[in-house]
């Protein structure tokens, strides 16, 4: 699997917004209990001389436990990036893995992370591409599906693993198959990607020491494309291995919720601003619809949550907060959403919106938003990036703690050792 | 979930069983290279002071890292018992689950052991049973795929979870789902079965810290039935719990093969003991035939195995080592025995075999095995039981060291304090 390392080039500059926008979704992730109560649980699997950062709690801990709780606190806010062509979130499982051996094994250049992120962020993509969208449409989450195999082979390259022994770690980790859809809305989601990634670890580490099995993990028969998934596209995805790089096709989060209701939020933001103009305040409305695509509801359909995580899974909450500011209770939206005959033909326009709000004197005002920002076609600008890295810091930090810790994680590419990141 | 205990019935007699084979297959287990490879692989992370037993190494560690090595171990020899109506292993996950832990609490008694282990035991195998055999049949390896659950469920009670906690504990174990059949012959088919009671022992103690998980992780519409299988009969046969005892329908192996070639191998034993009657050796020999159901050539399909590991699935090697009295190389069959249109008829009869040796001399030696030793209907015995206990110990230790293991683990239901076993 000869995959050149594109330094230099294009996709280099994507890669330093994918690792410092991966810090600071996992810095700001420890805001939630997740990844604290995931710590309180390893505690008395806590090896003493542990030097894998535990960031967001200035702690350290051997690479497994490292792995674990960064992993649940990178995805607890639902604001990773998100691959263009389908849900996989790709930093996530290849970067809390890298970093968490990095710490462990010191040394690590930052060229030699870039090589090993596009290795498993390009295997983890062709593979779910692979069997997208019927494997994630039974039901499997695909970012820790797929985040297994891309965290072995991301560590099989960093542990510079021969061919037979990268098939092994590959198989290793291809029969472990973590998360479903019905964990979403509870800390089990975020727990999915980092189990996921503490699995391709162990993988690759077993396989290092000669550990075996099959060596067609993901194409045997019985392997893991053809037991998940009905859709097997694996031969020619993978073929494009090096031709389309699939990390030229991420997109970054502006909102911390599914992708899929991006459009939907844009557009109440735009209307929440248009209400000024208009001189209405929330107060008078009477009525909030959207026309959007009916995967919205498939993953967003809590009309009543009760809190902040299940909130991240409710397009109704989604409404309030954005129309209110950031100070809101659940709201609801009509039936007349997903019955609406338009919402069907616009399956092929899914990131796209039509929302509208209704006033007390009878009037509206209505939005359409076709690429919302954060799209493959908006993206987020470095500015917008930077700015979503300090907001999640400020939780915790203060201001200058927050740009310091910007300025290590943005150049860390550069870094001879990226172990040294550990003092943020 | 009430489950009573059947202490002081015939399913308590079973237990002393399900223990001490359990036991015997784990300690003999550490003869093969795969536990003592994720030993070392482990040991960066076993924290000083660890108290659960590494059985066959005599060491320990904490209780995770024991879970691992102890489940690789447990399963190795693919020696451990089977349910009789689906090929789940169902003590492994369970126990050696719920020793570790024990080892690590202390203070655990025998009874409430055997009340844990019920109750994993009944909520894998009801759970395998509503799924059997499509789920099996895509691939999954099913000791495993349940196995987290039922560990889940197992330390779950150990540790007196709420109702609302155990279903957190069952929800975030079914999003665990480890192994498949593409491994069958590699070190990573024990590694699935140790992984996936890690996963359902991690579930437990995150639940019993109130993290959150679906609390319909098995029966959501994208939970774990409807995402591995294709049949779903949770609600039937969980239905049935404290009126069918799944583990009253255990079986005990006599052989280190998957139970489904046993007929076979025992027709070429009863063959090898007439051939001395006859006059005959094993140099006399011209062609070795079996009809048997065509699954024996699903999982032992292996011609030419070139490792003690992929010799146990390896239908030519059993009749090999049948025949010559454990001295054997490869021998082969003719493909008449797939291509036999009797194997058609025989599939209700998958247990049965029909075996035959040809000689030099143009005589045969037929057998037919309607019911082989440790099918369910013909039992292994306690003798037989505790012989091939002494078996395995004497791989590792001498007889009086072996025996002592024995009366340790036989009456440990009437103990105290589980975690004394440490000793042996």
């Amino acid at each position: 699997m000869p995959v050149p390392v594109p330094v230099g080039t294009q996709e280099a500059t994507v890669i330093f917004s994918y690792i410092y926008n991966w810090a600071g979704c996992t810095i700001g992730g420890y805001e939630q209990s997740a990844p604290r109560v995931a710590w309180q649980v390893s505690l008395p699997f806590v090896p003493d001389g542990g030097n894998s950062s535990i960031y967001g709690l200035g702690l350290s801990a051997d690479f497994q436990t490292a792995a674990l709780v960064n992993g649940i606190a990178s995805h607890a806010n639902n604001y990773d990036d998100t691959h263009r062509d389908n849900p996989i979130h790709p930093s996530g499982p290849v970067l809390f893995a890298l970093m968490a051996v990095a710490d462990w094994k010191g040394g690590i250049s930052g060229h030699e992370l870039v090589t090993a992120i596009v290795v498993g962020v390009e295997a983890e993509c062709k593979l779910g591409v692979s069997v997208y969208p019927e494997h994630y449409d039974i039901g499997w989450h695909i970012t820790s599906t797929v985040g297994s195999v891309g965290a072995a082979v991301a560590i099989g390259k960093l542990l510079d693993l021969s061919i037979e022994q990268m098939q092994h770690a590959i198989g290793i980790a291809a029969v472990q198959v973590i998360g479903m859809h019905a964990s979403f809305g509870t800390d089990t989601k975020s727990f999915h990607v980092s189990r996921a990634v503490q699995s391709g670890l162990l993988a690759a580490l077993l396989a290092e020491q000669n550990f075996t099995a099959s060596t067609e993990g993901l194409e045997d028969p019985q392997g893991w494309v053809n037991v998940v998934s009905t859709r097997n596209a694996v031969t020619e995805e993978f073929g494009t291995l090096g031709k389309t790089w699939e990390m030229s096709l991420n997109t970054f989060k502006p909102f911390p919720y599914d992708r899929i209701i991006h459009a939907t939020i844009d557009g109440w933001m735009q209307i929440h601003d248009q209400m000024a103009e208009k001189g209405v305040t929330a107060a008078d409305i009477i009525n909030v619809t959207a026309r959007c695509e009916p995967m919205v509801f498939f993953l967003t359909d809590g009309p009543t949550p009760q809190t902040g995580l299940a909130a991240k899974f409710s397009v109704y909450h989604a409404a309030a907060v954005a129309l209110l500011d950031g100070k809101a209770t659940p709201t609801q939206f009509t039936d007349a959403v997903v019955q609406n005959q338009t919402v069907i033909e616009l399956r092929e326009k899914k990131y796209e919106a039509f929302v509208s709000v209704e006033f007390e004197d009878g009037s509206t005002i209505d939005v359409h938003v076709e690429h919302c920002v954060g799209s493959y076609e908006s993206p987020m600008t470095a500015d917008q990036l930077k700015t979503k890295f300090l907001d999640q810091e400020s939780t915790a930090w203060d201001a200058t703690r927050a740009q310091k810790a910007f300025e290590y994680w943005s150049i860390i590419v550069e870094s001879g050792d990226v172990s040294k990141v550990n003092s943020c």
